[in-house]
């Protein structure tokens, strides 16, 4: 709790909770352990007031609410996100040969297209973003599947960590020309925060003008790295999820950095929530609180009209997404 | 125009064009299109009120207006800055052979040195700022120099990126004792960014110590890399440049960090206007403003003295610009 | 004195020492050097009002006040860091064999273990900080000493550059569980900036968990990158001293990113003072105002509650360097 999250937490969820604003943390705990999770859900999920959620289930998702739980929750429809490595390691570990593993995930690829909004890549936390951006050929495809089956066969984790399958998957999602996200920046301690520099995937950028959207996800402490992107690449968009919620009383610092290039057609709101209900709650009261301190200071000294600071913010909260992801089908 | 850059214009420069701040943005375009650029021109630019001007020439500038022309408008004198690249692909497209190609690139800046007021390098959008800091022998030069001619030769284009005859021509820029500039941080798409971070340039500002003042332009988002350079190195100096008018409302925060570490003697104001009038006035106003808000903020706040900060911000306007470049002659 | 660090001592030093505030730089420089340095430590170490110093000896020591003339100056106790490095400099030049060398370093640590705080490593300086992160093997260490050790017998430098021996003697700070201070980010010219960004320790912190303590010092400007690690790692805590000094005006700026991702038990108050007793003052002064500045906003925004902010300022200043170093024995 010693942390800015921990504070905005005691700040914002508590008082929607039944207790004082900054009320110690001990009492917090001891209230949110006397709640069952799906209560506390149902107060903080529809206080977010979020108009339409895309989920990434990649991560423990069994362990979680589904999507559509989450969105009857929130009060909002909701879409899902594929994640890549996640859907190759369901391949992986479905008996597949190296020779069949292509084409085994091209057919579950195909199989889920249906049902998501678009598809999201990790590869900043498998290998980092300096990668070779080129698609590989079948044959180093078979070859390194063949390795990373042996592995799991021989009782080895099915976590991905191959660079020429992790590319492969990869080039899978931007051949479905559904916007692809991908992570960059800060993570868990598996990944190398300079390794996920968004300015790293240059090449690749390069490479995938004009095949699909690409959203750079998070992008802290590189958010003006990203925007720099955005303002280059015609199919490039970016977000300061997670960054938001975690820095809490200093999240507007990072929603400024990342309105420097970036065009305001090509920002967008992201919670990042993930797990905790207070997540979803902060991810969107304080990316509303930061943007308005930010764009009302520009009005203020006469920088910006009010008219502009309106649209602007409207494209950022939703309009941009609806542009990108489609809306609700 | 959904840009910092697009709302500054409408805002700055629509009122000196005749039409409200803030305009939408169809107006200001039409406008704009029933305008002569060079009336455009013989508006903003006097209202940009330049006492100097330091023009590269070296891209697309034949399609652009002279030096001299530029200075006409804006109302004072202006100065060419040689970028030494283009000399080179002029000199490669001449008809010299491998052998005679330094002595051809050397005779060509001599002829050159007494209309100039410095020297440019855009080593950064060719091979990134992480070379090799030395100085190429004679023979690397005519051998690197041979593969480059024949491959115009053989029909390929005269675009200098070999590393060996780039280095030789921004050695032989040190050798003419004048400013160098060298571009870093942000460009177009042909930059990889995380390799034009100034700070990839520390072996290259070791060895160069004493020979040439280096001016380090744009270093968005790197100006506090690049304030550091400037603290370390006596012959460094910088400036934030291009970062100013594309971040428009933001431009105080990037000034502000490039006044950290950078002594007040080594932070120079640029507009990189380029092509534009626009980004002239823009570059102008919007680093006049930024300055006044960064150092206003720390003389209200009694950190600073007013006539501290009235002298830095003459040295940073053009005392500076006059000690490295020299006066007008 | 054309820089942040210049501003701040005439603003903040000058009336202590009976001048104006923002006097002339020549009228500063005049009275200083009309004062005996101790005459100027007693009147501005004590204003720092320190509770206890933590000291790096390491860098030309002899030259400079013991820690307990400093300490006895600053009216507070004063303990030992011991750099790793010059330890390792002084056991090379003992005429140790390069068998013999390990045994001896370590005998020479153990020594001094009785007498130190925490130990310190400025491998950022000598080989940056994207070094092999494991220990080195015995064998390797010896054939690496003997390169050394054959160098200054041939009348080479001592300076330790090695990158094997390096990692030895990092290594074997690790083994004593103290807190181990790792320079990172800005200092000297021999120093490349991009090579001391924290976030390339990753690896090493990944290897060191549950070791010892790691403090990362300076961190400027990577703040953010620290800040990441310190919320990443259990053993990894933080600093901003040494920007806080050389930004002056701006130092509330660094001292706000380093306190958005780590948590505030991980954050310590440092001077880096060293050499003259301007920049314990300062370091002192501008920290106290800077975490005043960033943190009295919050408080007045609503995000934080006062008691909040007292507790938080309460850890950083004192209570997490205590935890950490232990209490004075």
């Amino acid at each position: 709790m010693d942390t800015q999250v921990g504070v905005a937490v005691r700040r914002w969820c508590a008082p929607l909770l039944g207790l004082p604003a900054h009320v110690p943390a001990a009492e917090y705990a001891a209230r949110r352990l006397a709640m069952r999770n799906e209560d506390v859900a149902r107060v903080l999920l529809p206080a977010a007031r979020l108009a339409h959620l895309l989920v990434d289930t990649g991560y423990r998702g069994g362990e979680l609410t589904s999507p559509e739980a989450l969105g009857a929750l929130a009060g909002a429809p909701a879409r899902t996100i594929l994640r890549l490595e996640s859907l190759a390691e369901e391949v992986a570990v479905s008996g597949v040969s190296a020779a069949g593993f292509a084409t085994a995930f091209g057919d579950a690829l195909q199989a889920r297209l249906g049902g998501i909004a678009g598809t999201k890549s990790v590869i900043a936390y498998r290998v980092g973003l300096d990668f070779d951006p080129g698609e590989p050929t079948a044959a180093a495809v078979e070859a390194a599947a063949g390795r990373w089956l042996s592995g799991i066969a021989s009782g080895g984790r099915a976590r991905l960590v191959d660079p020429v399958v992790l590319r492969f998957v990869l080039w899978q999602g931007v051949a479905t020309g559904l916007p692809l996200q991908v992570h960059t920046g800060f993570g868990d301690t598996d990944l190398d925060l300079h390794r996920s520099d968004p300015s790293l995937l240059t090449s690749f950028l390069r490479v995938t003008a004009g095949r699909c959207p690409v959203v750079l996800l998070h992008t802290y402490p590189y958010q003006r790295q990203a925007g720099y992107l955005a303002q280059m690449f015609e199919h490039v968009a970016m977000d300061v999820g997670l960054a938001v919620s975690f820095t809490g009383a200093r999240a507007s610092h990072d929603i400024g950095e990342s309105l420097e290039l970036a065009p305001f057609t090509k920002v967008l709101f992201s919670s990042d929530g993930w797990g905790l209900p207070e997540l979803h709650l902060l991810g969107s009261w304080l990316f509303r609180r930061g943007l308005a301190r930010v764009m009302g200071a520009w009005v203020d000294s006469g920088d910006w009209s009010m008219a502009d600071a309106e649209r602007a913010v409207g494209l950022i909260a939703s309009g941009n997404a609806e542009r990108i992801y489609g809306p609700v089908g």
